[in-house]
């Protein structure tokens, strides 16, 4: 049941209040609001913007990410806007009450701005995607991408692929318009969508080492290049279990494992952060989208040679019903090991994923995933599941 | 949308007869509906009932299994059925129809008794359930069965548990009636779901070893103890990865790979059938149950020292809404290894056994089962998923 944007509005707002007093209930100084201006880690505190300093023991970074913005005209007219966290959800939601908004147009086609459209077709709010590639979601596959265009048309967003934003300006028949090379496309609101950044700003200046991918390295239990400072969340690196490669996914379900790891590890019961696989869902309407492991491109980076198969299948027995799902599987040509996994479908697409997420952390072959045991029955799967025969099958391509 | 019980009845007849039909086509001997009398290993033939000899250089054993049926007066009754093949689920159909009937009383609240109730449910006929302990599902931990239970009221199953059948008569106001220590239950039909057992009589006759589970005995090449004769599905046993014993499993899956496995070994492509984790599913309704690995009776009886919990949650993100999830694991107390997991819920439950498969499949550890990196995003998950809390509270039991 699609409720009116803006209605939980207020409501929010005393739950963000919530939380700080929460935690001063507990006798924890919380403080928001607060802009940190440096660290000085020899001296062990924190300066805050104006002047005042605050003395610390053990510092934990968590900065999160940043927007990323394009460099275009026109981006400080009221309405362009990016979403980060939930102040921005709440500014965003007012403005498209105050406005009554009717159409939006997001730039970026990744999975944030494909949620969002769900979020406002729930509203009955259109929507015009703008997506400088000519398929939605880069990371993935054509052919699982042309699904995603395919349910997008189904619900009515518009989809403008392989075009450059060149500006925003004021709009005719509404308050904004987006200008690109393929027309000019306008509505209530504009949302850039088109990527977030690890926020290190703060852990450069203060003399920490940051990773090749621009995040702050860590160790296995969460501590950064400074005995005392740990860093957890989307601002830091984690540990990819394929790849063996130090990255940064920015994403909720690392970021509470993170936090739980450098917590524990502050508090004197020390464990570490084993990585991760790469697994993340995203749903579009009707379509479960999910993947794990390494890209093709990724799997080359790392050293392997990837290769790959697409399988389409249903996700229940034929005799049951039809509910397409498309599995692409990517293994080392070498050693048969399976290196990632995309899948969408109109069912079981994040669960097949979920078991090829552990099949990935156990470095399994594609002679194992062929012949796994999964919990067959009619309605969730054919006797033969898709991750068998797209396992088998890419299995002969070695 | 539920159709009819009978419409297909007549295109069902045309299926099973295309099917000898297509194979006739490619050169080979079918031959249905006809009983193999005996085989005679040393000469290499098979004895049909009229006499007849076909003679053999392999020969594959895949006799399936039987019901099992109970010892109760009143079995011959017109309208006493089980469910063993297609051609049972025919007839069954055609008495539905040509009856019109309103009742069916299952005798059995095992998985195949509570899938029935489903069918029955879709074309408008109500079901009464006897079972002779006080919760369905008996393999199940009680709080789990207990949610089957549930579900079973809310669409209107009469379930009558810690009832024993003690003879079938005619009935009152329909034509048959199920007498039981717990009162009499009338229905059109009477579906005797109480299990099956492995069909191994014939196996027996030709002095093929059996396993301790009364079914026939294979290596891992579905070789049974005489060397051109092979055994592929629910007649035969597999190998429990998670037990390290030869089980018998009567499901669909297994039972294909068994045959593609015994048929790559008879054409000289020699390849190996790894095993089974125990992973299965069924629907109830509303409800995904699937299981997978030991049940703490079968850890025991292993040799392990199992240590078990169950955990509620939800499929989702609590942001956008609750469905149900209860998940039990069982672990090793000594080594901390996953042995077992049960999941019953409005959502994900299959794929969460499907991902806990594979961790059996991989002897993945309790440590490391609380941090798999699992596809999340609110839509399918927490972001702490059911499987990791579970995981890491049953962690701190060992």
């Amino acid at each position: 049941m699609p409720y009116y944007i803006g209605d939980v509005i207020q409501d929010e707002k005393k739950l963000i209040a919530r939380t700080p007093e929460k935690f001063r209930a507990g006798g924890i100084d919380v403080r928001i609001q607060e802009r940190v201006a440096g660290v000085d880690p020899a001296g062990g505190a924190v300066e805050l913007a104006d002047g005042r300093k605050l003395p610390y023991d053990i510092l934990v970074m968590a900065t999160g990410t940043s927007a990323f913005v394009p460099d275009l005209p026109g981006l400080d007219l009221p309405g362009v806007v990016s979403l980060r966290n939930l102040e921005d959800a709440i500014a965003i939601k007012a403005r498209l009450r105050e406005k009554q908004a009717r159409r939006v147009v997001i730039v970026g086609g990744g999975f944030i701005g494909l949620e969002m459209c769900e979020s406002l077709a729930a509203a009955n709010i259109a929507t015009t995607i703008i997506h400088k590639d000519p398929l939605p979601a880069n990371r993935w596959d054509a052919a699982l991408a042309q699904e995603m265009a395919g349910e997008l048309r189904t619900h009515g967003v518009e989809f403008i692929g392989g075009a450059s934003a060149r500006a925003v300006e004021e709009g005719k028949s509404a308050p904004l318009c987006v200008v690109t090379d393929q027309g000019n496309f306008e509505g209530d609101l504009v949302l850039l969508a088109i990527g977030v950044r690890p926020d290190s700003t703060l852990a450069r200046a203060t003399g920490l080492k940051i990773g090749a991918s621009g995040a702050i390295a860590v160790d296995f239990s969460q501590r950064t290049s400074i005995e005392n400072i740990f860093a957890a969340g989307d601002c830091c690196e984690s540990f990819h279990r394929v790849s063996r490669r130090w990255v940064n996914v920015p994403l909720g379900d690392i970021a509470n494992k993170q936090g739980r790891v450098a917590g524990r590890n502050i508090g004197g019961k020390p464990m570490l952060f084993e990585g991760i696989v790469g697994a993340q869902s995203f749903r579009l309407f009707g379509l479960e989208c999910a993947a794990t492991g390494l890209s093709e491109r990724e799997a080359a980076a790392a050293g392997f040679s990837p290769v790959s198969n697409i399988t389409w299948g249903s996700a229940m027995a034929p005799a049951l019903g039809m509910r397409k799902i498309g599995l692409k599987l990517t293994a080392d040509r070498a050693t048969g090991r399976l290196l990632g996994a995309q899948a969408v479908g109109a069912a079981g697409a994040v669960g097949r994923i979920n078991a090829l997420s552990v099949a990935l952390w156990s470095e399994l072959d594609l002679a194992a995933v062929g012949w796994l045991d999964l919990a067959y029955s009619p309605p969730f799967s054919p006797s033969w599941d898709i991750i068998h025969n797209a396992a088998q099958a890419l299995g002969r391509m070695l």
